[in-house]
């Protein structure tokens, strides 16, 4: 095979002027060129890539005063796969290099505040991956669906989330959001399994029910959010997640392009290295 | 093979009453039953188990009101492999389940503070493994070979710390504090390692051999630090770390029997299964 990716998911995948939610596929596999073994195969070289670029970005930052770090969002309807994409590709580099927060239903305190601080309450450090596990976007998704807010309230939030994003974007942090977008069919097969086996219970609400039954609306707002924020500096990417593997594959090389667009190299020593190889011989 | 462990880690590595870290040859594997070679595969067998039990425990706290969690406190000289334990073995994990942080030298703001307060301030929430890159022991480690506070002082943290940890491991808290034991030559392989490679440069730091050159007070104040707080509540385990291999497979194991001893199951369905299906079926 002469290339793995015929388009990259940098390309193929990005919400850009015109982009609307219905033109894509969940159960497309863009631009990739193979089999879903051959995915898995991309997958595992994949998590060695990623491991080594993340351990410069650490590296760069705790010894060559590089402030830049990564931020992954991610974003889907209930089942969509975050949690595998957090096991399967994040896994993947040193839990000492990784700040992951998943963000529930807002507590009475982060209620109390604008909706983007307790977001920036959970920004990565620098040299750091961090995985937002849902986002600020909730406040423009469920938020929205649910009339949480007043609509002229949602829509100053499109505008709070750029300028938001783009400062972040400025001091450093490359954003790279993802959303999973899987079908309707798809997500009832997925409930079926979690209601099916003893060992998923856990992971069933009765409320995922009543979600799913405002489908329609969801994927309305979601369709709106992603155009009122995909921006040069923050750009949205819709990963089809009907198969399992494709999305993780296509995920990890999003990760891996964003890291590598950083050109990072191992730091040089910042001490006399002739030097403290005598001081560690004496020692 | 009979079996892999002749005397479990939990045994064989434990700090009692009457033991002595000179006892402890750093380059033993004790109670380990083979090869380096076994070892490894040990190794790679045990992150399933130790996966399975931590999403077991995730899923217990957050379907079944399971309050109790799990955490790990690494303390050792520098080079002894700390990262190592946290890539190789929390690593299995997913890092979902998983709060690591590493404590640095105080920051002024912590310093205003209570030396637990910034502990405080990391434990890990519920269902959760904590990890700890160093800990509230620094402040009997370094506090006492570098004089940062007095005698009597360092003298009362210990009791305060016994305290501490007492009150975690009331509240639902499995607490494995293990240090790595490493020897006087081997910190000095290491050590060149670092200076010998341009890929490992960032590692080191000159202020590592000034450590280095205090080596018997380091140990002393760890030996002094371990017997008076290793309790039946939170007892400390001393792992010989010189072969990395035995250090990480003795870790692990110590963690799997940590969270073995939760007694952990898949929550039961705190929903009507039954009447869930049915709603899915017509949605």
């Amino acid at each position: 095979m002469a290339k793995t990716w015929s388009t990259e998911p940098a390309q193929s995948l990005r919400v850009r002027e015109g982009w609307s939610l219905a033109d894509v596929d969940p159960a497309s596999t863009p631009g990739f060129e193979g089999s879903k073994k051959y995915g898995q195969q991309v997958l595992e070289a994949g998590a060695e890539q990623l491991s080594d670029l993340q351990e410069k970005l650490f590296a760069s930052s705790r010894a060559a005063g590089d402030t830049r770090n990564v931020l992954l969002v991610l974003q889907a309807m209930d089942t969509a796969g975050k949690g595998g994409i957090v096991r399967h590709v994040v896994g993947a580099v040193d839990p000492q290099g990784v700040h992951h927060h998943a963000f529930k239903r807002p507590t009475e305190e982060e209620l109390a505040h604008d909706f983007l601080w307790r977001i920036r309450n959970q920004l990565p450090g620098v040299g750091m991956i961090g995985v937002f596990d849902r986002s600020h976007y909730e406040d423009v998704l469920v938020g929205k669906v649910r009339e949480l807010a007043p609509l002229d309230e949602i829509e100053k939030r499109y505008g709070d989330i750029v300028e938001f994003e783009n400062e972040l974007a400025a001091s450093g942090t490359t954003i790279v959001k993802v959303m999973l977008h899987i079908s309707f069919e798809e997500q009832k097969a997925r409930l079926a399994e979690r209601l099916d086996r003893p060992d998923k219970f856990w992971k069933f609400n009765p409320g995922d029910i009543d979600e799913r039954n405002l489908w329609a609306d969801y994927q309305n707002a979601y369709e709106i959010a992603l155009q009122r924020t995909s921006t040069d500096g923050a750009p949205w990417f819709v990963v089809p997640a009907d198969r399992k593997w494709y999305a993780r594959v296509a995920v990890q090389k999003l990760v891996i392009d964003a890291l590598r667009g950083l050109d990072l190299a191992w730091p040089p020593a910042d001490f006399d290295v002739d030097l403290q190889k005598t001081r560690l011989a004496v020692s």
